[in-house]
């Protein structure tokens, strides 16, 4: 035991758990097919020691393997996605089933193999299902005629990465929150890593737990910066069967920088943000923003930071890097989100800014950072990225050609459906190896919908931000194809548009030839581009 | 003026507003192109004066004939669906552009003509992006950094009937409420219809009126019967221009009698909810009922009556028929909806008992009835017909072929992404000229996708149900297909699921072949049946 763990488990119930080799605790408490709940949302604070020793564990006794009948599989939920160690697992076929998100090379290689199930899941949605029973419906849960009480069987084990805990046992959680009030309520068995390399993050969160129906309260928050749970999460201490530490850190890559298109992608929306302040249909801090992770999400904040608008007030699910830049220069009041997300470079500049940043940051658990009752009173901007979108203004978030899973729906869609200004953002094209421009982001028709015509109010390229609010399906294919869809792309779309409109006689609603809306994909698969590329055709541009 | 008029019309402004002739009226404030809001809900409580009066103003000078140049066409708001006055308007071309939601044989020709352009959407949603002013962007709005009042602008004209006025002012509506409180707040004038063929519905409504964001507040509601708001609407009584009085009853049809299918999905689904109340997931009086319209949803709620089932509530948008059978044998506590829907029979069923049966009907404007807000809190059962379902679970509501408006999304979506239980139901095949199984309702890949997979629990047909919580797609795909399909289209779409599995090696996550999944309707085209029905298969069956 670390002078340094000792210090930070100040309760002598728990401090009598430690259990210092953790196969010990494999052996004892993981059995095949159990239902395993992890801590840890995008990477971020997630167990480490446990799933290690369970990797060892099964490489050692040789299960899992091919005709072998020696099996540890496991029903597996984490908030959103755990960090490699859940990779790890995949990768010795670990994870029987999988909900409701996930990243990384070996478990997403599993899901499209089809060794592992996987469903997606909104975000905010997922641990309340988890706690009606809904994934396990063998179990009997108490009697909602006589309790409110949640159920305490809904998963076997739960495991999750801590920071510190307090004399009176209250837990206090790390860089993010996710599912883990959740997971400990409704757990037989419950596994705590002490992370003892981070800073003990007394302060940051705000929890709260809500009961199942008919017994549910309403999420009283009417500002960001309110706080109205608790900051160290109270269990039932008779669950906890170990307690580790850990010393194992996080590892989030870099961020690639902003390039060109991100930039301009910015640029419409900052326009669009001005003419909407312009004409007082927000007011001049703008609504708490909501930005999804990834390269131009990254850009669209770093470019409100150089835009001059002040006191603005981020709502979202990931607090990541670009947010610090708007810390540095004061235009960000308060961030609520419910993990951080920082490179091992921001999270140095937020330690160095420790004391005057962390105040403005409150960690939230995934039922409320994402919880549409929220997002719909607080009139969230909702910016997310898709992979492709349709003429009539359905996304893809989530299967490639329809069939191939990337991540899950995560937190977008509660987002874009409640959200006041629900805007996804994508380059318009992206090269294959024979054409630079062989896959476009605007289809005829989306291989896989998870954002409906019904959600989205704008979608933005390089090319320009098409305005969807008012219009109707005809109206919103024109305004999509001439202000986002790269210019190589508009004549084909148009002529899928116009040569629909004549086959739709009678039915010109939202005209389309479903014998030829997926054309594209067949020209993507047959000829390595969407726009049925010639090498003639490459001196035109 | 009728002595009846003058004794609902007890506000002495408004009794001075009276208007005999709706001709000068409609000759006085109407223009070509004027965004119009008329209050109704599902064909209840819209005004009927006006909109006739309108016809014949546009009949009689001739406009809206092709190629004049002489129009009179408007941008119509109705909170769902007029009565038969809108399809008068609709014969007359009078409408340019409809949200959010139309029922209605001439309304639903002009839009797939063409004629009206017309987008769906979210029926809670759709009265505060009116008033975000999201669907006339020219126009500036009260300055939200100085003020929360809405803006009284985004509607030129709010047509609205009502069943009294009481000496306050306050405004006494009648069968539905809709978005009336919404298009009277936001309209620059007020045009007030009288009916006095009908009761004075005091003491039915519960009105609140929400702010925009930053200043919008939560929906207390922790309960169906829970009363929070007004009774009565208060306006600027300066906005009123125009007050009528309408002897017009509105037209409800009677409703088809249950048949066989729909009595078996009734008996499916008390089967599933009977086992849902044995392991504690639901209380014994179930939760909050969500109901759609149609013969299926008419004989679940008939089934309900006669299983058992003590203290029911209803939360849903439109109250029927069926309802009443609920409160004659003392099943049902609380009923809520925005509307009620009564063929003549029951509204004079409801007449008989007025007095005790009253007492349990709340209506509330429609941004609160279908508020995703409190149908998560209260974790209601939604239950609504698709169009069609797909093998993966994702649903079409509105457009037939991928094309053809039927009547759009209504409130099915913001319920089923809600509710605790979200359900679906629909017979499992129609009958097309030449086959009796002409055409399923579960195919391979739905032609729109309104509701996803990520929004559906469960899905009924007479065959049985389909229970699809915890299931990853290709599980979801097996149990659609052995419980919901027909027993002639369960081998075809076996085969198109187990050959897609084939082709989608590496992208295993939900098999599909984008060259086959529309096959089915191209058969239906071809062949006049979506198995591709030839006459030797016929003896068969």
């Amino acid at each position: 035991m670390s002078a340094i763990f000792k210090n930070r488990v100040r309760n002598k119930i728990l401090l009598n758990k430690l259990v210092e080799n953790p196969l010990e605790i494999v052996k004892t408490h993981f059995r095949d097919k159990q239902h395993i709940g992890f801590s840890g949302f995008t990477g971020i604070g997630g167990p480490k020691v446990i799933p290690n020793a369970l990797c060892e564990y099964t490489r050692h006794h040789h299960l899992n393997m091919p005709g072998s009948e020696k099996q540890m599989r496991f029903n597996l939920y984490v908030g959103a996605s755990c960090g490699v160690e859940e990779d790890k697992m995949a990768l010795e076929n670990m994870i029987l089933k999988r909900t409701p998100h996930q990243v990384g090379k070996q478990i997403r290689k599993r899901i499209n193999s089809g060794d592992t199930l996987f469903f997606d899941k909104n975000l905010s949605l997922f641990p309340q299902e988890l706690l009606y029973g809904f994934y396990n419906k063998d179990l009997t849960l108490p009697d909602p005629n006589k309790t409110d009480a949640l159920p305490s069987n809904v998963l076997d084990i739960a495991v999750i990465e801590a920071t510190g805990i307090d004399e009176d046992g209250g837990i206090i959680l790390g860089p993010s929150v996710g599912a883990t009030p959740e997971f400990l309520a409704g757990a037989s068995k419950i596994i705590i890593e002490v992370n003892t390399t981070i800073k003990e993050m007394k302060g940051l969160h705000d929890l709260v737990l809500q009961k199942n129906p008919p017994y549910r309260q309403p999420l009283n928050y009417t500002k960001v910066d309110q706080r109205l749970g608790s900051e160290k999460l109270y269990i039932d201490l008779n669950k906890v069967v170990a307690v580790v530490e850990s010393q194992i850190e996080d590892h989030i890559p870099d961020n690639t920088p902003a390039d060109e298109n991100s930039a301009k992608i910015a640029s419409h929306l900052i326009t669009f943000f001005k003419n909407e302040v312009k004409h007082n249909r927000m007011p001049k801090n703008l609504l708490p923003l909501q930005s999804g992770i990834g390269n131009v999400a990254n850009s669209v904040i770093g470019g409100l930071a150089n835009s001059g608008f002040k006191n603005l007030q981020v709502f979202t699910e990931v607090f990541q890097d670009s947010f610090l830049d708007l810390f540095a220069n004061g235009s960000l009041d308060v961030a609520s989100s419910t993990s951080i997300r920082l490179t091992p470079k921001g999270m140095s500049r937020l330690s160095q800014n420790w004391d005057s940043w962390s105040k403005k940051i409150i960690l939230r658990p995934q039922t409320v950072s994402n919880n549409p009752e929220l997002i719909r009173r607080l009139g969230c901007i909702a910016m997310n990225t898709p992979v492709e979108v349709d003429i009539y203004g359905h996304a893809n978030s989530t299967c490639v050609l329809g069939s191939k899973m990337l991540n899950g729906i995560g937190g977008s869609r509660e987002f874009l459906t409640s959200a006041k200004y629900s805007i996804m953002h994508t380059i318009s094209t992206r090269p294959t190896p024979t054409d630079p421009y062989g896959i476009t982001s605007i289809v005829p028709f989306v291989s896989h919908v998870d954002q409906t015509e019904h959600d989205i109010d704008a979608f933005v390229t390089e090319q320009g931000l098409a305005d969807l609010r008012g219009l109707a399906p005809r109206e919103r294919a024109l305004e999509i194809i001439n202000k986002c869809a790269h210019p190589v792309y508009r004549p084909i779309l148009l002529k899928y548009f116009n040569d629909s409109i004549k086959r739709c006689n009678g039915k010109m609603h939202e005209p389309h030839d479903l014998h030829k809306c997926f054309e594209m994909y067949f020209n993507l698969e047959e000829r390595g581009s969407m726009r049925a590329f010639k090498k003639t055709d490459e001196k035109l541009h």
